[in-house]
């Protein structure tokens, strides 16, 4: 670990659809945060417009002078070079091989570090949230994919084509009858949503189609876990058996790497809660191998949605003090 | 890696049935080999003196003085730790808590480094085999079960409880009609032979009931290359299968640490040779994720049966160098 840094750094999580960011202090505490729309159908020029924008509207609202901040970190989504800061190709975005390292730091006017976003909400939970002080770790994030991040000897893992972490593009029943099926294909919110809508097209009754308005294709996490808060016998099968998958999945890679920690987050974990947690980890004990290695904590995320934030300004903090 | 030593290294290669050994010149050649019976079920004392006993004749046939050899280095099968050379747990060879290393190094009057034998293997492979060059590899070992070891970022990579690399024990098929079912359960000559008898029993045709006399018992993986050769239509099946279990293992391997090597030894693989390993490769690449990781070399081992022997002295003399 890099020494404690005096300085603040700035985090930001960019996504398809939203520009997260926050200021970490040098307390390590959130000081600012705040968020803008990415607009990413304008292209990159209006993407990066957007992040100086919100930038500079953080600084002022921490009422931070230039000095006083260390850098900026980034996490974005897809397939990032760490080393050059080059997005190689990034489909929510529709980018591919853009420098938004090179470009931001000519814009902010300041050393900018950029990673894939899971890497930078793993780090976050690893420095600052439930991994904490556990030097090989997972975090797996379930929302309308399934991302991994892997921290290896107290170090992010990123592999050969700096691709590491897929857990879910991992395969669990290579005899599927529909063919073989990723995590992803079972556990994520899009495969959910759209077992729950063919079920109830299929005449199973469900609290769902009333909550929706019959409108199925708008199942979010939000009307799971209202679904879920009701009782639905429907959505409590579905959302059970995705998060036995995902205790499968998580089992082969805790047994792959000898794993004392797990954290899962992401829009469906926040959205379900403790009681899903569990369910993924009582799969998980039943599949690890060996025995021992059923003490492995796999517990929720501590960051929420603050995981990719924290995480990529801590990036930049461990990156920028090296 | 530590500096190349101008020492000679024995390598041991500690099973439940054999005790193979050999001693790595200072130019790299493994200069003698030889081999002798465990004899497990006399006891710890019987087994050191055993070891003891080749390795003095091995000094012996190579004309070696003691000052000219560096150390010992030995794969023991099971939960080594490597950092005190202790046995944790080693059921092939009836042992719990057996202090190998120190116990090694009064007997033979020279450094011992301990291992798991799985790691010493692909620790052989990586330094002077078939993934010669690649810093990040996974070498997979397929015989009566199914082992495998990690090289990350140039290092045997461990996890916290010293059990990485156990793919063997990776789920599959969370789904299966008999349960959920592992690698080793669906790929390792133990299931091979066992499906292969099974089907044999339900008088399916094949010259495997000729070649094994009738004693399904017997279905070694000479059998299973004899088999094949003869282009049985069976066992041709049946080992394809498993060929495709073994590529989608290894698919989500190379997935989530993004490997650019992985090597394929153990002895169904040097019985089955060279089409077994394009089998696997066909199933792998169909399953890997992103494309770009297809590129991954899926080799046959080089070392063959010397792996073992070779990485245990290599690990001897990259621990004794540092």
């Amino acid at each position: 670990m890099a020494k404690q840094s005096k300085k603040a750094f700035i985090g930001i999580d960019l996504g398809g659809t939203n520009i997260q960011a926050g200021i970490l202090g040098a307390d390590g505490q959130l000081a600012v945060r705040g968020s803008l729309k990415t607009k990413a159908d304008g292209g990159t020029d209006t993407v990066i417009a957007r992040i100086r924008k919100l930038v500079e509207r953080l600084i002022l609202d921490g009422g931070l002078k230039p000095e006083a901040i260390g850098g900026l970190g980034i996490g974005a989504p897809g397939a990032i070079d760490p080393h050059t800061g080059m997005v190689l190709n990034a489909p929510n975005l529709r980018w591919t091989r853009f420098p938004l390292g090179k470009t931001l730091e000519k814009n902010v006017q300041m050393p900018v570090v950029v990673d894939n976003d899971v890497n930078a909400g793993a780090w976050g939970e690893y420095l600052a949230g439930a991994g904490r002080g556990f030097d090989n770790m997972l975090a797996v994030f379930v929302g309308t994919g399934i991302g991994g991040g892997l921290v290896l000897n107290g170090k992010l893992y990123y592999g050969h084509y700096h691709s590491a972490g897929e857990i879910g593009h991992t395969t669990l029943d290579a005899n599927g009858v529909l063919g073989r099926r990723t995590l992803e294909n079972l556990a994520s919110r899009t495969n959910i949503a759209n077992l729950l809508r063919q079920l109830i097209e299929a005449n199973h009754p469900s609290v769902v189609s009333e909550m929706t308005g019959g409108d199925l294709s708008k199942i979010r996490s939000k009307v799971l876990a209202g679904a879920i808060r009701r009782k639905d016998p429907l959505t409590l099968r579905v959302v059970e058996d995705a998060a036995g998958y995902l205790g499968v999945a998580i089992a082969n890679v805790v047994t792959l790497l000898s794993l004392p920690c797990v954290v899962v987050g992401g829009g469906v974990t926040e959205a379900l809660g403790r009681s899903w947690v569990q369910q993924i980890r009582r799969t998980f004990e039943q599949h690890v191998f060996p025995a021992e290695l059923s003490k492995c904590r796999v517990v929720a995320s501590r960051l929420g949605d603050d995981a990719g934030i924290i995480g990529a300004a801590l990036l930049a903090q461990a990156k920028l003090s090296e």
